[in-house]
């Protein structure tokens, strides 16, 4: 399939610099771009490869001033990353199938339902009473437990466990070997040091338009429900314990993991490997950067913390830039203490 | 099914403090409490919460004093949380269905046996030789290769993989996707800077009433055996690399990782994403801090190890305190220097 | 099996130093070794073992000079581990069965095409356009999408999941529960708050010789390939993100992360836990310590990093015994402070 440059940016709302009947046929990296190509400019990190791209064009954002010439045709539109995303959307329309029908063998319980136009995969599982939505798509080797909801457009991806009165809302995502609704960690010691098993009767509840990614582990309640709610983005390996509260449209990166009972906020942005207590509060719009340990409520709104137990990141790395300095900071302690 | 306060009160030890006839039928988090609830509070943490909940009872220990009234009715024991675990228990035993029979298809080598009571989900996979005790329960997509032993009373949930030859003792729990006996990481390095494989021959043991949590990883060793001793409680996402041994009774929070031939004593506590570099031994009842690296040799027992590179917790508070004050020490520095 | 000395001495070119009739048929741990076993010493941490070992023979190095009677007998090669490499992979040889014929049932789309001597486990899926090598094993449970191509030699673990357009080379092994080209992370903000996803259109390309670890996930690109250069070994639980490229013979211990676009050189050694951000690169040869975050381009080939945000190991090793000691120097600043 090719297109015109005036094709393009007709379905992105942008104006073509130069001749809009050039065709492209791929979407290129900018650094890898070659004819029949086209990229885009967003983050300046990149800008140094526009002006050596092979690309035929460059999706670019209206503000864009080169300061070198130019091989490549620019499309020019408000927001670069914007314009391209539109365009990734109607290119998977394109190239991307959607699965449907059944594939045998696969095992679907007689007390559940699905709903119109769905997939179900070989060896995918549906236990009782189980109502699915229309439209969903469950890939091959899901298991589906008992009492499960699932809302209309959810998809299921090849692996993933989903166990036993889950609640799930529409366009959610769940990505291959996703378990949502394991046993939760509870345990009472005993008096001669082992453990007796806190049996796990609540679930997990989750809303529409959430993302769970790779292998990432969502623990049932001890009681109630594990709540993530609309709009949340969650990544790999990600571990979310039993009672956790994940606010709406809060994004949590790879590798992070969230301590039973705690409840974070809306619109907070979690980084990648961050560490999370349990049994406390995050404030909406918090910001928790990479690797950062979370020991203590946040209250204030709007926070970007940092750090081995995290605080304010611009006071932490003041305090990591001295840390990197104590021997020299010891010298001038032993040069003082040499003083008369 | 709703039960009289008084009959919970004899189930858990306890005595009501008021009308015994009241009826509950559900179990509520005591901040999520509605008639016809019951409740307890054991973590001083949530005691707001039972001054203003609306559960018809709530569980507290025998010394528990309110200081403001109360609109909910009191049921004491000696220990609120002991009682409250009895109850899920009892009521786990209630709602709970038990798994049993056969669902195809399922894949089990002629080879291999199965003690009475069995449950064996749809696409569970039991290879050659296998020994499996009586009321095992195989949920569906779960993986047993060769040679392997199981005891009787456990549990592998969907998806989890248990490869060859491992050995596995009575009541144990393995929650989904858990990965057992995968080949541990050696690699031996070739002059031209490649690496080959180093066949991992041993396997992996587990003592009696282990669990293992969802998608966790525990290596087979290169030789002899990654050894879990009885009790041992391993939460999701962890991960156990060849030769380790875990001792008993010991509990490993999430996103942890212990390297290879490391000794772990019994009755450790080790929090999440801890990290234990390979080929050394802790003492029993080392407690590992949250996200805390340990990196040699801990032969005193009862320590509390925190940090980047962990040492005793008191200490490295200490420090970090300091560490926050860095710029100001530096002020002090600066101003020491001023003096003539 | 039994052997004698003799037989093992010739397999990995050593000498033995004493009777080389005598028989051997178990490979045994040093310090659990037992008549009828053959251990060996590589790392010194071990040496004490050798002289308590009741292994009826030790593989040693040429320039081992034992500092006690010992009771075992010698057998001496240049390269101990080398040594006993070669003869556990003879081991390997004998004892582990190679897989091979279909188990029923499978799914294995018709306009798939797969190699002779393949085994394809019960539950495995292939979907459709898939090319696939000879004396490929693909276990039981494991999920390939469509338009994969495999080459030869390559094993496919018992629930491994590669999703659509990936390419794998020959030679490569891929762990249990692994992911290979589930979706990358990327969401774009809209203006509400909430966001949207950027379809990932990319694939994943893996060259010969790789090794992937259970439950490790590698995402595929949002254009391009996610790439992982020949001979690189990952272990558990890695994540590997949308567009990344990990250099030849790169070695990447568990639970280590590497966020979106960052390109890793060749012959680096990553151990666990690590965690590098996005969009930089990383030179060849780098060594990047335990738990170490990276946060910025490292350009010079050969470095060491280590700490919270890691530098120069030797000199975060420095700062961080002065960090143990601050208590101690706030002390002296007081002292200073009091002079007159």
């Amino acid at each position: 399939m090719e297109f015109s440059l005036g094709q393009i940016a007709e379905l992105i709302g942008g104006k073509v610099e130069g001749d809009n009947t050039l065709k492209v046929r791929r979407l290129d990296k900018i650094q890898e771009g070659l004819p029949g190509g086209i990229s885009f400019l967003s983050n300046e990190k990149y800008e140094s490869f526009i002006y050596e791209t092979k690309a035929t064009a460059v999706i670019v954002s209206e503000n864009f001033e080169p300061n070198k010439p130019l091989s490549t045709t620019l499309i020019r539109v408000k927001n670069a990353y914007e314009g391209f995303t539109t365009l990734l959307e109607a290119y998977a329309m394109l190239v991307q199938s959607s699965k449907s029908g059944i594939e045998e063998p696969s095992f679907f319980d007689e007390t559940s339902s699905i709903g119109a136009n769905y997939y179900r995969g070989a060896f995918s599982y549906v236990g009782k009473n189980c109502i699915i939505g229309s439209s969903v798509k469950i890939y091959p080797n899901a298991f589906i437990g008992n009492n499960v909801k699932i809302g209309n457009n959810t998809v299921i991806h090849a692996g993933v466990k989903i166990y036993d009165n889950t609640q799930i809302g529409e366009n959610c995502e769940f990505h291959p070997g996703a378990v949502i609704g394991g046993d939760g960690f509870g345990f009472a010691p005993l008096p001669d040091g082992s453990f007796k098993k806190i049996p796990q009767l609540g679930n997990v509840v989750i809303e529409d338009n959430v993302s769970i990614g790779t292998n990432t582990t969502v623990d049932c309640a001890t009681m109630g429900s594990t709540l993530i709610k609309k709009g949340a983005k969650i990544d790999n390996l990600v571990q979310i314990a039993h009672n956790v509260i994940i606010g709406e449209n809060t994004v949590i990166a790879a590798q992070t993991g969230i301590s039973g009972s705690t409840e974070i906020g809306k619109n907070c942005m979690i980084a990648g490997k961050a560490g999370i207590v349990g049994h406390i509060k995050i404030a909406d719009n918090t910001t928790v950067g990479a690797n950062t340990g979370v020991s203590k409520n946040i209250t204030k709104s709007g926070q970007t913390l940092f750090g081995y137990v995290g605080y304010d990141i611009k006071d932490f790395l003041k305090s990591y830039s001295l840390f990197k300095k104590l021997p020299e900071l010891l010298d001038r302690i032993k040069e003082l203490e040499k003083k008369p």
